[in-house]
Protein backbone atom coordinates (compact mmCIF):
# COMPACT_ATOMS: atom_id res chain seq x y z
CA UNK A 1 0.00 0.00 0.00
CA UNK A 2 2.31 2.29 1.00
CA UNK A 3 4.87 1.50 -2.00
CA UNK A 4 1.35 1.98 -4.37
CA UNK A 5 1.19 5.61 -2.56
CA UNK A 6 4.22 6.99 -3.28
CA UNK A 7 4.20 5.77 -6.82
CA UNK A 8 0.85 7.38 -7.41
CA UNK A 9 2.24 10.82 -6.22
CA UNK A 10 5.24 10.76 -8.06
CA UNK A 11 2.93 10.16 -11.16
CA UNK A 12 0.15 12.02 -10.54
CA UNK A 13 0.98 15.31 -12.23
CA UNK A 14 -0.02 18.68 -10.45
CA UNK A 15 -2.94 20.29 -13.03
CA UNK A 16 -4.19 24.03 -12.83
CA UNK A 17 -7.01 25.02 -13.32
CA UNK A 18 -9.25 28.19 -12.84
CA UNK A 19 -11.81 28.11 -9.86
CA UNK A 20 -11.41 27.12 -5.93
CA UNK A 21 -11.47 23.14 -5.06
CA UNK A 22 -14.42 21.06 -6.31
CA UNK A 23 -14.79 23.83 -9.45
CA UNK A 24 -16.27 22.03 -12.63
CA UNK A 25 -12.90 22.75 -14.11
CA UNK A 26 -11.27 19.86 -11.58
CA UNK A 27 -13.95 17.06 -12.80
CA UNK A 28 -12.91 18.11 -16.25
CA UNK A 29 -9.04 17.72 -15.06
CA UNK A 30 -9.99 14.29 -13.69
CA UNK A 31 -11.56 13.21 -16.53
CA UNK A 32 -9.27 13.94 -18.87
CA UNK A 33 -5.96 13.49 -16.64
CA UNK A 34 -7.01 10.78 -14.11
CA UNK A 35 -8.27 11.17 -10.99
CA UNK A 36 -5.13 11.47 -9.13
CA UNK A 37 -4.18 14.70 -10.23
CA UNK A 38 -2.98 16.62 -7.75
CA UNK A 39 -4.96 20.06 -8.00
CA UNK A 40 -3.44 23.37 -8.21
CA UNK A 41 -7.03 25.81 -8.09
CA UNK A 42 -6.28 29.35 -9.36
CA UNK A 43 -8.36 32.45 -9.43
CA UNK A 44 -8.16 33.28 -13.18
CA UNK A 45 -7.66 32.01 -16.43
CA UNK A 46 -4.47 34.49 -16.45
CA UNK A 47 -3.12 32.39 -13.12
CA UNK A 48 -3.69 29.10 -14.99
CA UNK A 49 -1.29 29.74 -17.57
CA UNK A 50 1.03 31.21 -15.06
CA UNK A 51 1.28 28.29 -13.18
CA UNK A 52 2.51 25.95 -16.01
CA UNK A 53 4.74 28.29 -17.32
CA UNK A 54 6.75 28.75 -14.42
CA UNK A 55 6.34 24.76 -13.74
CA UNK A 56 3.79 25.26 -10.78
CA UNK A 57 1.89 22.41 -12.41
CA UNK A 58 2.56 20.17 -15.14
CA UNK A 59 -0.58 20.67 -17.52
CA UNK A 60 -3.32 23.75 -17.28
CA UNK A 61 -6.99 23.10 -17.94
CA UNK A 62 -8.46 26.09 -19.92
CA UNK A 63 -12.85 25.96 -20.73
CA UNK A 64 -12.57 27.17 -24.77
CA UNK A 65 -16.25 26.84 -25.45
CA UNK A 66 -20.19 25.94 -23.53
CA UNK A 67 -22.26 24.16 -25.94
CA UNK A 68 -24.63 26.98 -24.52
CA UNK A 69 -23.03 30.51 -23.70
CA UNK A 70 -20.64 30.17 -27.00
CA UNK A 71 -17.07 30.88 -26.65
CA UNK A 72 -14.85 31.56 -24.05
CA UNK A 73 -13.02 34.76 -25.19
CA UNK A 74 -10.14 35.21 -22.66
CA UNK A 75 -9.11 31.59 -23.03
CA UNK A 76 -8.41 32.50 -27.08
CA UNK A 77 -6.59 35.67 -26.26
CA UNK A 78 -4.29 33.74 -23.79
CA UNK A 79 -3.38 31.00 -26.18
CA UNK A 80 -2.27 33.65 -28.64
CA UNK A 81 -0.34 35.48 -26.28
CA UNK A 82 1.40 32.94 -24.67
CA UNK A 83 3.55 30.00 -25.72
CA UNK A 84 2.01 27.05 -24.25
CA UNK A 85 0.98 23.95 -26.38
CA UNK A 86 -2.38 22.21 -26.57
CA UNK A 87 -2.07 18.74 -26.00
CA UNK A 88 -5.43 17.41 -25.07
CA UNK A 89 -9.31 18.43 -24.87
CA UNK A 90 -12.03 17.06 -23.27
CA UNK A 91 -16.03 17.80 -23.53
CA UNK A 92 -17.70 17.85 -20.15
CA UNK A 93 -21.09 17.33 -19.57
CA UNK A 94 -21.86 20.40 -16.86
CA UNK A 95 -24.67 18.59 -14.75
CA UNK A 96 -25.84 20.96 -11.94
CA UNK A 97 -26.73 19.87 -8.33
CA UNK A 98 -28.53 20.94 -5.57
CA UNK A 99 -25.99 20.65 -2.40
CA UNK A 100 -26.69 20.95 1.03
CA UNK A 101 -25.18 20.19 4.29
CA UNK A 102 -25.84 16.78 5.71
CA UNK A 103 -29.24 16.37 7.14
CA UNK A 104 -30.54 19.21 5.33
CA UNK A 105 -33.61 18.30 3.86
CA UNK A 106 -35.33 20.08 0.65
CA UNK A 107 -38.30 21.66 2.86
CA UNK A 108 -35.33 23.20 5.22
CA UNK A 109 -33.99 25.39 2.00
CA UNK A 110 -34.80 29.03 2.36
CA UNK A 111 -32.19 30.28 0.14
CA UNK A 112 -29.75 29.31 -3.08
CA UNK A 113 -26.47 30.22 -3.73
CA UNK A 114 -24.54 30.18 -7.04
CA UNK A 115 -22.75 31.67 -9.95
CA UNK A 116 -25.18 33.61 -12.19
CA UNK A 117 -24.99 31.69 -14.68
CA UNK A 118 -25.63 28.39 -13.13
CA UNK A 119 -28.71 30.21 -11.68
CA UNK A 120 -30.09 31.31 -14.81
CA UNK A 121 -29.45 27.46 -16.45
CA UNK A 122 -31.64 26.29 -13.57
CA UNK A 123 -34.15 28.80 -13.89
CA UNK A 124 -36.93 25.90 -15.05
CA UNK A 125 -36.11 24.08 -11.22
CA UNK A 126 -36.18 27.35 -9.45
CA UNK A 127 -39.13 29.05 -10.97
CA UNK A 128 -40.97 26.26 -8.68
CA UNK A 129 -39.57 27.32 -5.27
CA UNK A 130 -39.87 30.46 -3.65
CA UNK A 131 -36.51 30.63 -2.52
CA UNK A 132 -34.31 33.30 -2.12
CA UNK A 133 -31.74 33.85 -4.78
CA UNK A 134 -27.82 34.86 -3.80
CA UNK A 135 -24.89 35.11 -5.60
CA UNK A 136 -21.73 34.22 -5.69
CA UNK A 137 -18.06 34.10 -7.23
CA UNK A 138 -18.20 30.95 -8.35
CA UNK A 139 -20.34 27.47 -8.28
CA UNK A 140 -17.97 25.63 -5.79
CA UNK A 141 -17.33 28.51 -3.87
CA UNK A 142 -20.69 28.65 -3.04
CA UNK A 143 -21.08 25.08 -1.50
CA UNK A 144 -17.64 25.91 0.43
CA UNK A 145 -19.28 28.78 2.09
CA UNK A 146 -21.99 26.78 2.76
CA UNK A 147 -19.86 24.43 4.62
CA UNK A 148 -17.70 27.05 6.46
CA UNK A 149 -20.69 28.92 7.59
CA UNK A 150 -22.59 26.31 8.32
CA UNK A 151 -25.82 27.80 7.01
CA UNK A 152 -28.57 25.06 7.15
CA UNK A 153 -31.25 27.05 5.46
CA UNK A 154 -29.07 27.40 2.54
CA UNK A 155 -28.21 24.99 -0.57
CA UNK A 156 -25.60 25.75 -3.46
CA UNK A 157 -26.20 25.16 -7.42
CA UNK A 158 -22.78 22.98 -7.98
CA UNK A 159 -21.37 19.76 -9.42
CA UNK A 160 -20.52 16.30 -7.49
CA UNK A 161 -16.75 17.60 -7.53
CA UNK A 162 -18.39 20.14 -4.89
CA UNK A 163 -20.05 17.88 -2.88
CA UNK A 164 -17.25 15.73 -2.61
CA UNK A 165 -14.53 18.72 -1.94
CA UNK A 166 -16.97 19.96 0.43
CA UNK A 167 -18.81 16.67 1.66
CA UNK A 168 -21.84 18.09 1.07
CA UNK A 169 -25.32 16.12 0.22
CA UNK A 170 -26.72 16.13 -3.28
CA UNK A 171 -30.42 16.96 -2.90
CA UNK A 172 -31.59 17.20 -6.00
CA UNK A 173 -29.37 15.87 -9.04
CA UNK A 174 -29.54 17.26 -12.83
CA UNK A 175 -31.45 20.26 -12.61
CA UNK A 176 -29.96 22.02 -15.45
CA UNK A 177 -33.20 23.29 -17.94
CA UNK A 178 -31.26 22.12 -21.15
CA UNK A 179 -28.92 18.94 -20.27
CA UNK A 180 -26.75 19.16 -23.56
CA UNK A 181 -24.92 21.67 -21.57
CA UNK A 182 -21.22 20.94 -22.23
CA UNK A 183 -17.59 22.73 -21.77
CA UNK A 184 -14.90 22.06 -23.62
CA UNK A 185 -11.27 22.01 -22.16
CA UNK A 186 -8.04 22.52 -23.87
CA UNK A 187 -4.74 20.89 -21.64
CA UNK A 188 -1.93 23.67 -21.91
CA UNK A 189 1.67 22.53 -21.58
CA UNK A 190 4.77 23.83 -21.97
CA UNK A 191 6.07 20.79 -24.34
CA UNK A 192 3.89 20.01 -27.40
CA UNK A 193 3.50 15.83 -27.14
CA UNK A 194 0.28 15.15 -27.38
CA UNK A 195 -1.71 13.20 -24.94
CA UNK A 196 -2.23 10.34 -27.47
CA UNK A 197 -2.62 10.15 -30.74
CA UNK A 198 -3.15 13.31 -32.55
CA UNK A 199 -5.90 13.93 -35.18
CA UNK A 200 -6.72 17.40 -34.49
CA UNK A 201 -5.32 20.32 -34.54
CA UNK A 202 -5.54 24.37 -33.36
CA UNK A 203 -3.72 27.34 -35.06
CA UNK A 204 -4.39 31.31 -35.27
CA UNK A 205 -3.68 33.64 -38.40
CA UNK A 206 -4.72 36.57 -39.70
CA UNK A 207 -5.72 37.92 -43.03
CA UNK A 208 -3.71 39.97 -45.75
CA UNK A 209 -5.56 43.02 -46.67
CA UNK A 210 -7.38 41.83 -50.01
CA UNK A 211 -10.58 40.93 -50.80
CA UNK A 212 -11.84 37.45 -50.69
CA UNK A 213 -9.09 36.70 -47.90
CA UNK A 214 -10.89 34.17 -46.00
CA UNK A 215 -12.10 32.53 -48.47
CA UNK A 216 -8.83 31.89 -49.91
CA UNK A 217 -7.49 31.36 -46.53
CA UNK A 218 -9.97 27.92 -46.00
CA UNK A 219 -9.20 27.18 -49.60
CA UNK A 220 -5.94 25.46 -48.29
CA UNK A 221 -8.12 23.46 -46.54
CA UNK A 222 -10.56 22.40 -49.35
CA UNK A 223 -8.16 21.80 -51.77
CA UNK A 224 -7.04 19.09 -49.47
CA UNK A 225 -10.18 17.54 -48.66
CA UNK A 226 -9.04 18.82 -44.76
CA UNK A 227 -12.10 19.03 -42.69
CA UNK A 228 -12.48 22.47 -40.31
CA UNK A 229 -14.16 21.70 -36.62
CA UNK A 230 -14.13 25.86 -35.87
CA UNK A 231 -13.28 29.01 -37.16
CA UNK A 232 -13.39 31.72 -34.33
CA UNK A 233 -12.17 35.08 -34.84
CA UNK A 234 -11.56 37.63 -32.28
CA UNK A 235 -10.52 41.83 -32.47
CA UNK A 236 -6.83 42.68 -32.86
CA UNK A 237 -6.46 45.45 -30.27
CA UNK A 238 -5.37 48.68 -32.06
CA UNK A 239 -6.85 47.89 -35.59
CA UNK A 240 -10.23 48.14 -35.07
CA UNK A 241 -12.47 45.62 -37.19
CA UNK A 242 -9.43 43.52 -37.95
CA UNK A 243 -9.54 40.35 -36.51
CA UNK A 244 -7.50 37.14 -35.29
CA UNK A 245 -8.93 34.00 -37.06
CA UNK A 246 -8.73 30.62 -35.21
CA UNK A 247 -9.29 27.15 -36.50
CA UNK A 248 -9.65 23.83 -35.90
CA UNK A 249 -9.06 21.20 -38.36
CA UNK A 250 -8.76 17.19 -38.59
CA UNK A 251 -5.20 16.13 -38.62
CA UNK A 252 -1.97 16.30 -36.73
CA UNK A 253 0.58 18.37 -37.88
CA UNK A 254 2.66 15.47 -38.06
CA UNK A 255 1.03 13.97 -41.20
CA UNK A 256 2.29 15.87 -44.63
CA UNK A 257 -1.28 16.92 -45.80
CA UNK A 258 -1.54 18.99 -42.92
CA UNK A 259 1.92 20.36 -42.67
CA UNK A 260 1.28 21.55 -46.62
CA UNK A 261 -1.91 23.18 -45.75
CA UNK A 262 -0.18 25.52 -42.96
CA UNK A 263 3.21 26.01 -45.42
CA UNK A 264 0.05 26.93 -48.03
CA UNK A 265 -1.16 29.34 -45.93
CA UNK A 266 1.62 31.37 -44.33
CA UNK A 267 2.20 31.89 -48.20
CA UNK A 268 -0.85 34.18 -48.33
CA UNK A 269 -1.46 34.93 -45.15
CA UNK A 270 1.03 37.56 -42.78
CA UNK A 271 0.81 35.41 -39.47
CA UNK A 272 0.22 32.22 -38.56
CA UNK A 273 1.00 30.08 -34.92
CA UNK A 274 0.21 26.58 -34.78
CA UNK A 275 -1.51 26.10 -31.55
CA UNK A 276 -1.51 22.52 -31.19
CA UNK A 277 -1.82 19.35 -32.63
CA UNK A 278 -3.71 16.80 -30.01
CA UNK A 279 -6.37 14.15 -29.92
CA UNK A 280 -9.63 15.06 -30.04
CA UNK A 281 -12.35 14.14 -27.66
CA UNK A 282 -14.36 11.16 -28.93
CA UNK A 283 -17.58 12.21 -26.88
CA UNK B 1 -40.19 78.86 -30.79
CA UNK B 2 -42.94 77.21 -29.79
CA UNK B 3 -43.66 75.85 -33.22
CA UNK B 4 -40.52 74.68 -33.30
CA UNK B 5 -40.32 72.67 -30.69
CA UNK B 6 -43.96 70.89 -31.20
CA UNK B 7 -42.64 69.72 -34.58
CA UNK B 8 -39.10 68.16 -33.31
CA UNK B 9 -40.83 66.56 -30.05
CA UNK B 10 -43.59 64.77 -33.07
CA UNK B 11 -40.74 64.22 -35.64
CA UNK B 12 -38.09 62.99 -32.84
CA UNK B 13 -38.09 58.84 -33.01
CA UNK B 14 -38.76 57.22 -29.42
CA UNK B 15 -35.57 55.22 -29.48
CA UNK B 16 -35.13 52.13 -26.76
CA UNK B 17 -30.97 51.11 -25.73
CA UNK B 18 -30.30 49.02 -23.08
CA UNK B 19 -28.99 51.13 -19.83
CA UNK B 20 -29.72 54.37 -17.69
CA UNK B 21 -29.88 57.35 -19.13
CA UNK B 22 -26.52 58.92 -20.03
CA UNK B 23 -25.54 55.23 -21.27
CA UNK B 24 -23.02 55.24 -24.14
CA UNK B 25 -25.75 53.62 -26.15
CA UNK B 26 -27.53 56.93 -25.34
CA UNK B 27 -24.70 58.36 -26.87
CA UNK B 28 -24.59 56.21 -30.14
CA UNK B 29 -28.35 56.63 -30.47
CA UNK B 30 -28.00 60.53 -30.52
CA UNK B 31 -24.90 60.34 -32.95
CA UNK B 32 -27.14 58.31 -35.47
CA UNK B 33 -30.55 58.90 -34.74
CA UNK B 34 -30.13 62.23 -34.27
CA UNK B 35 -29.61 63.97 -30.61
CA UNK B 36 -33.39 65.08 -30.45
CA UNK B 37 -35.00 61.63 -29.78
CA UNK B 38 -36.72 60.29 -27.50
CA UNK B 39 -34.99 57.99 -25.35
CA UNK B 40 -36.28 54.38 -24.25
CA UNK B 41 -33.67 53.26 -21.41
CA UNK B 42 -34.30 50.01 -20.99
CA UNK B 43 -32.89 47.10 -18.35
CA UNK B 44 -31.64 44.66 -20.81
CA UNK B 45 -30.80 43.88 -24.07
CA UNK B 46 -34.27 41.67 -24.49
CA UNK B 47 -36.29 44.67 -23.19
CA UNK B 48 -34.78 46.78 -25.90
CA UNK B 49 -36.30 44.42 -28.33
CA UNK B 50 -39.43 44.17 -27.07
CA UNK B 51 -40.02 47.58 -26.58
CA UNK B 52 -39.55 47.67 -30.49
CA UNK B 53 -41.85 44.72 -31.32
CA UNK B 54 -44.76 46.21 -28.66
CA UNK B 55 -44.06 49.70 -30.44
CA UNK B 56 -42.78 51.86 -27.52
CA UNK B 57 -39.99 52.67 -29.55
CA UNK B 58 -39.57 53.09 -33.36
CA UNK B 59 -35.54 52.07 -32.93
CA UNK B 60 -34.10 49.90 -30.87
CA UNK B 61 -30.54 50.29 -30.61
CA UNK B 62 -28.25 46.96 -29.78
CA UNK B 63 -24.22 46.71 -29.31
CA UNK B 64 -23.49 44.10 -31.67
CA UNK B 65 -19.58 44.25 -31.22
CA UNK B 66 -16.60 46.03 -29.51
CA UNK B 67 -12.88 46.47 -31.37
CA UNK B 68 -11.23 45.48 -27.73
CA UNK B 69 -13.80 42.85 -26.41
CA UNK B 70 -15.12 41.07 -29.41
CA UNK B 71 -18.41 40.30 -30.34
CA UNK B 72 -21.68 40.53 -28.01
CA UNK B 73 -23.26 37.25 -27.72
CA UNK B 74 -26.60 38.27 -26.58
CA UNK B 75 -27.12 40.65 -29.23
CA UNK B 76 -26.58 37.99 -31.84
CA UNK B 77 -28.38 35.80 -30.34
CA UNK B 78 -31.52 38.34 -30.18
CA UNK B 79 -31.07 39.12 -33.97
CA UNK B 80 -31.61 35.33 -34.33
CA UNK B 81 -34.87 34.93 -32.42
CA UNK B 82 -37.24 37.79 -32.91
CA UNK B 83 -38.29 39.24 -36.44
CA UNK B 84 -36.67 42.80 -36.31
CA UNK B 85 -34.69 44.55 -39.01
CA UNK B 86 -31.41 46.03 -39.68
CA UNK B 87 -31.59 49.18 -40.70
CA UNK B 88 -28.44 51.13 -39.69
CA UNK B 89 -24.88 50.73 -37.91
CA UNK B 90 -22.83 53.15 -36.30
CA UNK B 91 -19.53 52.87 -34.77
CA UNK B 92 -19.26 54.83 -31.62
CA UNK B 93 -15.94 55.91 -30.08
CA UNK B 94 -16.07 54.56 -26.08
CA UNK B 95 -14.33 57.26 -24.34
CA UNK B 96 -14.16 57.12 -20.99
CA UNK B 97 -14.06 60.20 -18.05
CA UNK B 98 -13.41 60.81 -14.85
CA UNK B 99 -16.87 62.36 -13.49
CA UNK B 100 -17.28 64.26 -9.93
CA UNK B 101 -20.15 66.77 -9.02
CA UNK B 102 -19.43 70.09 -9.86
CA UNK B 103 -16.92 71.85 -7.19
CA UNK B 104 -14.87 68.29 -6.19
CA UNK B 105 -11.32 68.47 -7.84
CA UNK B 106 -8.94 65.67 -8.44
CA UNK B 107 -7.10 65.60 -4.85
CA UNK B 108 -10.69 65.43 -3.28
CA UNK B 109 -11.14 61.65 -4.67
CA UNK B 110 -10.90 58.76 -2.87
CA UNK B 111 -12.93 56.08 -4.54
CA UNK B 112 -13.81 55.79 -8.26
CA UNK B 113 -17.15 53.43 -9.22
CA UNK B 114 -17.84 52.68 -12.79
CA UNK B 115 -18.87 49.02 -14.27
CA UNK B 116 -15.95 46.13 -14.57
CA UNK B 117 -15.09 46.76 -17.94
CA UNK B 118 -14.54 50.69 -18.13
CA UNK B 119 -12.44 49.79 -14.92
CA UNK B 120 -10.07 47.55 -16.19
CA UNK B 121 -10.30 49.63 -19.62
CA UNK B 122 -8.59 52.73 -17.76
CA UNK B 123 -5.63 50.28 -15.76
CA UNK B 124 -3.09 52.51 -16.25
CA UNK B 125 -5.01 55.69 -15.17
CA UNK B 126 -6.33 54.23 -12.02
CA UNK B 127 -2.83 52.74 -11.41
CA UNK B 128 -1.27 56.03 -10.48
CA UNK B 129 -3.57 56.63 -7.53
CA UNK B 130 -4.60 54.94 -4.62
CA UNK B 131 -8.24 55.19 -4.66
CA UNK B 132 -11.07 52.47 -3.70
CA UNK B 133 -12.64 50.71 -6.46
CA UNK B 134 -16.35 50.08 -6.25
CA UNK B 135 -17.62 47.82 -8.60
CA UNK B 136 -21.08 49.43 -10.31
CA UNK B 137 -23.98 48.06 -12.95
CA UNK B 138 -22.86 50.38 -15.18
CA UNK B 139 -20.74 53.37 -15.87
CA UNK B 140 -24.33 55.75 -16.37
CA UNK B 141 -25.64 54.35 -13.32
CA UNK B 142 -22.11 54.82 -11.06
CA UNK B 143 -22.38 58.34 -12.45
CA UNK B 144 -26.25 58.58 -10.96
CA UNK B 145 -25.59 57.23 -7.68
CA UNK B 146 -23.23 59.97 -6.84
CA UNK B 147 -25.74 62.64 -7.71
CA UNK B 148 -28.42 60.80 -6.16
CA UNK B 149 -26.24 60.73 -2.73
CA UNK B 150 -24.17 63.61 -2.89
CA UNK B 151 -20.96 61.64 -2.72
CA UNK B 152 -17.99 64.03 -2.85
CA UNK B 153 -14.99 61.80 -2.40
CA UNK B 154 -16.03 59.86 -5.45
CA UNK B 155 -16.04 60.11 -8.67
CA UNK B 156 -17.60 57.77 -11.93
CA UNK B 157 -16.09 57.06 -15.38
CA UNK B 158 -18.58 57.19 -17.68
CA UNK B 159 -19.33 59.01 -21.22
CA UNK B 160 -20.00 62.70 -21.66
CA UNK B 161 -23.87 61.68 -22.13
CA UNK B 162 -23.91 60.50 -18.67
CA UNK B 163 -22.09 63.96 -17.24
CA UNK B 164 -24.97 65.36 -19.35
CA UNK B 165 -27.45 63.31 -17.48
CA UNK B 166 -26.58 64.21 -13.69
CA UNK B 167 -25.12 67.70 -13.71
CA UNK B 168 -21.45 65.92 -13.37
CA UNK B 169 -18.20 68.19 -14.33
CA UNK B 170 -15.42 66.07 -16.16
CA UNK B 171 -12.28 65.79 -14.08
CA UNK B 172 -10.48 63.96 -16.44
CA UNK B 173 -11.12 63.04 -20.24
CA UNK B 174 -9.97 60.24 -22.25
CA UNK B 175 -8.82 58.03 -19.50
CA UNK B 176 -8.79 54.85 -21.11
CA UNK B 177 -5.67 52.82 -22.04
CA UNK B 178 -6.35 52.19 -25.81
CA UNK B 179 -8.01 54.78 -27.76
CA UNK B 180 -8.74 53.16 -30.15
CA UNK B 181 -11.98 51.49 -28.37
CA UNK B 182 -14.94 51.63 -30.40
CA UNK B 183 -18.07 49.82 -30.34
CA UNK B 184 -20.58 49.03 -33.32
CA UNK B 185 -24.26 49.55 -32.63
CA UNK B 186 -26.59 48.33 -34.99
CA UNK B 187 -30.42 50.24 -35.18
CA UNK B 188 -33.04 47.70 -35.54
CA UNK B 189 -36.64 48.53 -36.67
CA UNK B 190 -40.16 46.77 -37.29
CA UNK B 191 -40.46 47.22 -41.41
CA UNK B 192 -36.79 47.27 -42.97
CA UNK B 193 -36.57 50.09 -44.31
CA UNK B 194 -32.62 51.33 -44.12
CA UNK B 195 -31.80 54.89 -43.01
CA UNK B 196 -30.00 55.50 -46.57
CA UNK B 197 -28.44 54.02 -49.26
CA UNK B 198 -28.08 50.59 -48.18
CA UNK B 199 -24.62 49.30 -49.03
CA UNK B 200 -24.20 46.44 -46.38
CA UNK B 201 -26.48 43.21 -45.46
CA UNK B 202 -26.38 40.70 -42.36
CA UNK B 203 -27.19 37.40 -43.01
CA UNK B 204 -27.57 33.82 -40.09
CA UNK B 205 -27.41 30.30 -41.63
CA UNK B 206 -26.40 27.02 -40.66
CA UNK B 207 -24.47 24.48 -42.39
CA UNK B 208 -25.51 21.89 -44.41
CA UNK B 209 -23.78 18.27 -42.55
CA UNK B 210 -21.27 17.75 -45.24
CA UNK B 211 -17.78 18.08 -46.17
CA UNK B 212 -16.42 21.89 -46.50
CA UNK B 213 -19.46 22.90 -46.34
CA UNK B 214 -18.62 25.98 -44.54
CA UNK B 215 -16.27 26.65 -47.35
CA UNK B 216 -18.97 25.96 -50.53
CA UNK B 217 -20.88 28.40 -48.16
CA UNK B 218 -18.57 30.93 -48.40
CA UNK B 219 -17.96 30.55 -52.33
CA UNK B 220 -21.29 32.16 -53.64
CA UNK B 221 -20.20 35.02 -51.84
CA UNK B 222 -16.57 34.70 -53.59
CA UNK B 223 -17.36 33.64 -56.79
CA UNK B 224 -19.33 37.20 -57.17
CA UNK B 225 -16.93 38.72 -55.85
CA UNK B 226 -18.89 40.27 -52.57
CA UNK B 227 -16.51 40.73 -50.15
CA UNK B 228 -17.01 39.77 -46.58
CA UNK B 229 -16.95 42.19 -43.85
CA UNK B 230 -17.39 39.82 -40.69
CA UNK B 231 -17.90 36.19 -39.84
CA UNK B 232 -19.33 34.57 -36.45
CA UNK B 233 -20.50 32.23 -35.13
CA UNK B 234 -22.77 30.93 -32.51
CA UNK B 235 -24.21 27.56 -30.59
CA UNK B 236 -27.44 25.76 -31.62
CA UNK B 237 -28.80 24.89 -28.23
CA UNK B 238 -29.66 21.63 -28.15
CA UNK B 239 -27.13 20.45 -30.96
CA UNK B 240 -23.53 20.19 -29.28
CA UNK B 241 -20.57 21.71 -31.64
CA UNK B 242 -22.85 22.60 -34.46
CA UNK B 243 -23.22 26.90 -35.27
CA UNK B 244 -24.95 29.07 -36.32
CA UNK B 245 -22.99 31.09 -39.12
CA UNK B 246 -23.38 35.30 -38.81
CA UNK B 247 -21.71 37.00 -42.03
CA UNK B 248 -22.06 40.74 -42.68
CA UNK B 249 -21.24 41.27 -46.97
CA UNK B 250 -20.55 44.19 -48.62
CA UNK B 251 -24.11 44.90 -50.99
CA UNK B 252 -27.72 45.02 -50.56
CA UNK B 253 -30.36 42.69 -51.33
CA UNK B 254 -32.15 45.05 -54.04
CA UNK B 255 -28.97 44.27 -55.86
CA UNK B 256 -29.09 41.09 -58.07
CA UNK B 257 -25.83 40.20 -57.30
CA UNK B 258 -26.77 40.10 -53.81
CA UNK B 259 -29.74 38.24 -54.03
CA UNK B 260 -28.38 35.77 -56.37
CA UNK B 261 -25.73 34.94 -53.75
CA UNK B 262 -28.21 34.63 -50.94
CA UNK B 263 -30.68 32.19 -53.46
CA UNK B 264 -27.39 30.60 -53.98
CA UNK B 265 -26.91 29.79 -50.14
CA UNK B 266 -30.31 28.53 -49.89
CA UNK B 267 -29.91 25.78 -52.16
CA UNK B 268 -26.50 23.96 -49.88
CA UNK B 269 -27.64 25.33 -46.37
CA UNK B 270 -30.82 24.04 -44.50
CA UNK B 271 -31.58 27.88 -42.91
CA UNK B 272 -31.11 31.13 -44.40
CA UNK B 273 -32.34 34.25 -42.49
CA UNK B 274 -31.87 37.44 -43.89
CA UNK B 275 -31.11 39.96 -40.89
CA UNK B 276 -31.71 43.40 -43.07
CA UNK B 277 -29.69 45.33 -45.58
CA UNK B 278 -28.60 48.92 -44.08
CA UNK B 279 -25.87 52.17 -45.15
CA UNK B 280 -22.63 50.78 -43.64
CA UNK B 281 -20.89 53.17 -41.12
CA UNK B 282 -18.62 55.37 -42.88
CA UNK B 283 -15.76 55.86 -39.30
Amino acid sequence: MAGRKRTSARSAPAVAFQGERGAYSEGAARRLLGRSIQPVPCPTFDGVVAAVERGRARYGLLPIENSLAGSIYRSYDLLLQHRLHIVAEVNYRVRHNLLALPGVRLGDVRRVLSHPVALEQCRAFLRRRRWQVQIAHDTAGSARRIREEGLRDAAAIAGREAARAYRMSVLAEGIEDNPANFTRFLALARRGRPLGRADKTSIVFTLADRAGALFKSLSVFALRDINLAKIESRPIHGQPWEYYFYIDFHGSMAEARSEAAVAHLREITPFVKVLGSYPRARV
